[in-house]
């Protein structure tokens, strides 16, 4: 089968591999309607060293089933599903307080597994890891619901977990899939304001699309002041930082409102986060992280099937198996926001 | 009237200073009956720049009403009230929203005003700020009604903040005053098992005494196995940090389970936190700070005058004005646990 391999910071290849088969009893095949790749594929893309063996691609996908183990009840050949970016058996203590993210039995794609990117994929505890959704393989919501596998709950993530609730006041930081994401997820949970910080101006259109009720393209210094300006001084109850570098962390705690929270969704490129006593004195909490999607996925899912919201826009280029290292490039020079795969 | 000031490190005085006085309509006049030597103190103690003018010390105080401005309504001459460790107005936005550190006209005690390790204190905003006790001026109760000002609503403000509820897991960072304030507030809000790291015996004793189930005394790596060990590898999902270095923030996210919070009491001796990706990865949560006792003191007053707790059992030395400079350096020396001052 065809999957996608990346060799080395900008080298990312099509090529036949060994084709997905079952293995163990819980596990189910899929193939692989669509996916889609993620703003930290980017990270590897500008930096991964050069490998001979090189590494398989993707982690948000949908698709048919295949086939079943025989411990996977609930699930059948045919079933349309989405999976999270993380397998998990969504039996153990973490996943059932919805920590999918740190299952016993969960793992990455990629890595030894089949990556997302390709045209078919072992699911291991296929049970607990895939959601069905009650739709055909060429619904038009495939885009959307391919969101949830990551980018939309990611941003619900950080709305949940920055404590956004009716009413609320949040800036959004980055103006990325992930930052429209947590734009949209704000807005369903009943942010009344939304301060969206970013500078490319389709990509913030989306954001008003989405709900933002502010747009603040200036960066750095002049960025907290505006947004500072906009809230009466004082800056937002909540941040949700979705860029990942110290630049924009180092925003995030010049924005927040004393007694404010600041949900990271960027992967972090720090390895220190500059909160010293300072941060101590305003009480300013730091949380979220990976997104436990599958925590998420069945909260989400009506409201995709009933179009009250459409996370799928995220999506401004579709792209065959033939073109995705031109997606990686498209995604990497900021042409594209997020590229959809169709193999 | 006399009064502790500062003037380095090492350098502690107790020496006579201009009266308090009524200057707002909005004050109060305070005759001190209870203050008290706070852990940190201790940090200028050990680090202050020598200066000619010195530096007004103590921020906990508990005392009698001498006089009321005009605009001071609930309070009269002779009420017993404790004042907590920043003054506050408890209307504003901030105060509304149990934040009294953040209060838009409060502030801090020493520096321009009175310290409260002194004889006299005048009390800004006194009708926000003290909060009125039912016992007379000999109770046998005001070192543990003093402890509402400070100690004891600090460790109450990292109970809550790293949401320990009823049945909880918590490992506590530190033996000092506010450590041993954080178990007993663990225990007080149903933490089931609540492990103390300290290695000084006769502080861990109190803190078994004040509802510890297990003590630590290992440090760094072999602390953190430790904990380790005793939570089937796991860590707690709470963790109170009461020490205030880099290290034992590090031991902190060492110990604390995926999903889990840190609430930060130490007061912070670095400048950055080391969570970069991992602590992403895991859904770290950091929070705490400045406790805004005064939106605690209420809720904790009815269980110090019952005596269901009894919080002043930290206070294992009593002086008086002449020794304080002996009380602050039994504190430098571990001597003393926290040092209670009688005028």
């Amino acid at each position: 089968m065809r999957a996608t391999v990346m060799y080395g910071a900008g080298d990312v290849r099509v090529e036949n591999v060994p084709d997905a088969t079952m293995r163990e009893r819980t596990d189910a095949l899929i193939r692989v309607l669509r996916s889609c790749i993620c703003g930290s594929d980017l990270w590897p893309y500008n930096s991964m060293e050069p490998s001979k063996h090189g590494r398989r691609m993707g982690h948000e996908f949908l698709g048919v089933i295949e086939d079943t183990g025989p411990e996977v009840a609930g699930l059948k050949v045919g079933d349309v599903v989405v999976a999270p970016f993380v397998w998990a058996d969504n039996t153990c203590d973490f996943c059932r307080a919805g920590l999918h993210t740190s299952c016993r039995h969960g793992g990455q794609w990629g890595h030894a597994l089949d990556g997302g990117q390709g045209e078919a994929m072992r699911v291991p505890q296929a049970q607990g890891t895939l959601v069905k959704v009650p739709v055909g393989e060429d619904s038009p919501l495939l885009a959307s619901l391919l969101t949830l596998s990551d980018v939309f709950c990611t941003g619900h993530h950080g709305a949940v977990t920055s404590r956004v609730r009716r009413g609320s006041a949040v800036t959004v930081l980055g103006d990325g899939a992930v930052g429209l994401s947590a734009v949209l997820a704000a807005r369903r949970l009943g942010a009344e304001r939304i301060i969206l910080m970013g500078r490319h101006k389709d990509r913030t259109d989306l954001g008003r699309t989405f709900g933002a009720t502010d747009v603040v393209a200036e960066r750095g210094a002049e960025g907290i002041t505006r947004v500072r300006e906009l809230t009466g001084g004082d800056g937002t109850p909540a941040v949700i930082e979705c860029v990942g570098t110290e630049q924009s962390l180092q925003t995030a705690i010049n924005v927040v409102r004393d007694g404010g929270v600041i949900s990271r969704l960027g992967l972090a490129q720090y390895t220190h986060v500059p909160m010293g006593v300072d941060t101590m004195t305003r009480n300013i909490t730091l949380t979220g992280g990976a997104a436990p999607v599958r925590a998420y996925m069945e909260e989400l899912l009506p409201d995709v099937l009933n179009g009250s919201i459409d996370p799928g826009q995220v999506f401004d280029r579709t792209v065959g198996f033939g073109e995705v290292p031109d997606g990686y490039q498209a995604m990497a020079d900021r042409d594209a926001l997020k590229v959809l795969i169709r193999p």
